[in-house]
């Protein structure tokens, strides 16, 4: 739970002119034939040929985005990769090539940097994709993290927010809320500590939450099952910022209404318990909880038999048209309008 | 000179749920062929045909990159673009695209944030690239800007630092050291600001080397150039951190040594002048002082008639076998070794 006290320190400015970021790279393996040329260079080199290609960058801000305090710096590494990965799957593409970028202060030592970059790498093994390129600063306070990744895909594979149709169904994978759960009882786990730090807290009846916030996985298993289903979704967004907001991208982008029915929407039973501890409504949590990095596309009618039963796709509504506008059906069979959650964290993904 | 005391403030948060990157890049225009997509979805979509593409990423913080003190946020969104898109020249490619991401603290008003924008703005505008995605954030102290540059070049015309062949001519780009003499001025002057803020600065003998520092330019003019002469460098590299350093790259990808003659390295007579006035040698500030962002290439001797006498290329040196060593050959005709200046702001460059 509490950052893991290193004994082996080994400064940053002891490292002299030796480039950190070669260092911090250079077990790193090349496994993308589109990569000509990886780090070392004025800028990475790629061929994608006849594809087109996808670019989504992401800041990540210590005490803004994530604490220290009960995240580890391997966890991290490993998230920061996800959380952009997931944009490039929400496009329907492949995630090729990621360049990340780090700000640190003094007060983090190499071995710290090692760890991160730890994360970072298990992250490009088991997602196969390449790191070419970075940089590495100081900072004046804390840790900054900035990925930049691409995919690539044929033009007729991609997906946008735009274009799903009136009747269309909409379409959820995994589960909702955990992430956002599991984070609340670390931040519960936290002020214990602050007021024992004796007391060991037992994370083990939130196994599954505390690791849906601690290390998410993106999505790259529903592309492939997709692609093997033979299902181009109509439009698609991946879920960093809770269900209502996402949706109602969809709904703007393709001019469109929509309808969620309550009942439908999947809740992991450790979401249910948890939600029942803290006295928080779970729809509630799985409309405007964060950083599930799930995907919300809308499929075709006629794609139905295709993903019917499928433990990965859950229908959870349909498009409606515009001036119907866009309604959650609770189990109570009330329509209530579905509100875009504040602003949270001044956070605008493009 | 001092941070300009804008009447209008209006707050991030007053912005509400209105997407602030939206807000930003509204009148921002697409004019590549290769953006399919641009801001708007999880992610930009980009078709560059048959050609190759480099990507190139840099992170600038508050108080380690820049002093919000002396640098005008419009100057400073220039100029973090300019340091992206240097790098995307130096690999001799056409920079396209770029994505911008920044984190701000609360003190920083819409206005401040449209200033910067208004920056980037205008050099997307001037160098012909699409600003095609982006991250808005909060952060807990001071403003982090995060840009990453794409770019495209037909596989045989890009240019590594590896390439340079024994008896290649060195080649430097317009002239040295006068962006880190802008910055030493700059620094005089806050430092006079703060003693007697009634004080006002008299920059007018310094115009050049100030602009150098606050407003340096690419040079995506050279790409033209060289494309028109017919000359494809052996190997090339912009000039960040300093001569030395850069040429020290060049020699280690392409393993080989250099002799630099120190009359050749050209000074305008202002860093000249005020190098006198700071008591420094003008040499050691054009082989160590940063932000030149000019380019340093190698070119074959065959290729010397196309560029003789052109005032953008200066030959100051050429490339030797590896056992030579790596030298500059002083006015008074002795051979120094040239060393990599120190560890700077951590800082190192993919």
């Amino acid at each position: 739970m509490i950052e893991d006290k290193n004994p082996q320190r080994t400064s940053l400015e002891e490292l002299g002119e030796f480039g950190l970021i070669d260092h911090l790279t250079r077990n790193f393996e090349i496994k993308q034939t589109s990569t000509i040329k990886s780090i070392g260079d004025d800028a990475a080199v790629l061929d994608f040929e006849s594809s087109q290609v996808v670019v989504t960058t992401d800041l990540l801000i210590e005490n803004v985005h994530f604490d220290l305090s009960y995240v580890p710096l391997k966890h991290l590494g490993y998230k920061a990769v996800m959380v952009n990965l997931s944009d490039v799957y929400a496009m329907n593409a492949n995630a090729t090539q990621i360049t990340v970028s780090i700000a640190v202060s003094n007060r983090f030592p190499l071995e710290a940097l090692e760890d991160l970059y730890a994360g970072i790498e298990t992250a490009a093994k088991l997602y196969n994709i390449d790191v070419v390129g970075g940089d590495t600063t100081s900072s004046t306070t804390g840790l900054i993290i900035s990925i930049t990744a691409i995919g690539t895909a044929k033009k007729d594979k991609l997906v946008y927010r735009s274009g799903a149709k009136p009747n269309d169904l909409l379409v959820v994978t995994g589960d909702l809320g955990a992430a956002y759960m599991g984070l609340q009882v670390l931040e519960r786990e936290k002020e214990v500590f602050k007021v024992n730090p004796q007391n060991q807290p037992d994370l083990s009846p939130y196994t599954y939450i505390v690791e849906r916030q601690l290390k998410p996985e993106a999505r790259k298993d529903i592309i492939e099952l997709l692609d093997k289903l033979e299902v181009k979704p109509t439009s698609m967004i991946d879920i960093s910022d809770g269900l209502s907001s996402e949706v109602l991208h969809l709904c703007k982008h393709s001019d469109l209404g929509v309808e969620i029915y309550e009942n439908k929407i999947p809740l992991d039973p450790q979401v249910i318990s948890t939600c029942e501890e803290f006295n928080i409504d779970s729809t509630t949590i799985a409309l405007n909880g964060g950083e599930d990095y799930e995907l919300l596309m809308t499929i075709s009618q006629d794609d139905f038999p295709k993903i019917k039963g499928n433990p990965n796709l859950t229908v959870i509504g349909y498009m409606t048209e515009k001036d119907r506008g866009t309604l959650l059906i609770t189990r109570g069979e009330q329509a209530i309008p579905i509100i875009a959650k504040g602003w949270n964290a001044m956070k605008n993904e493009d």
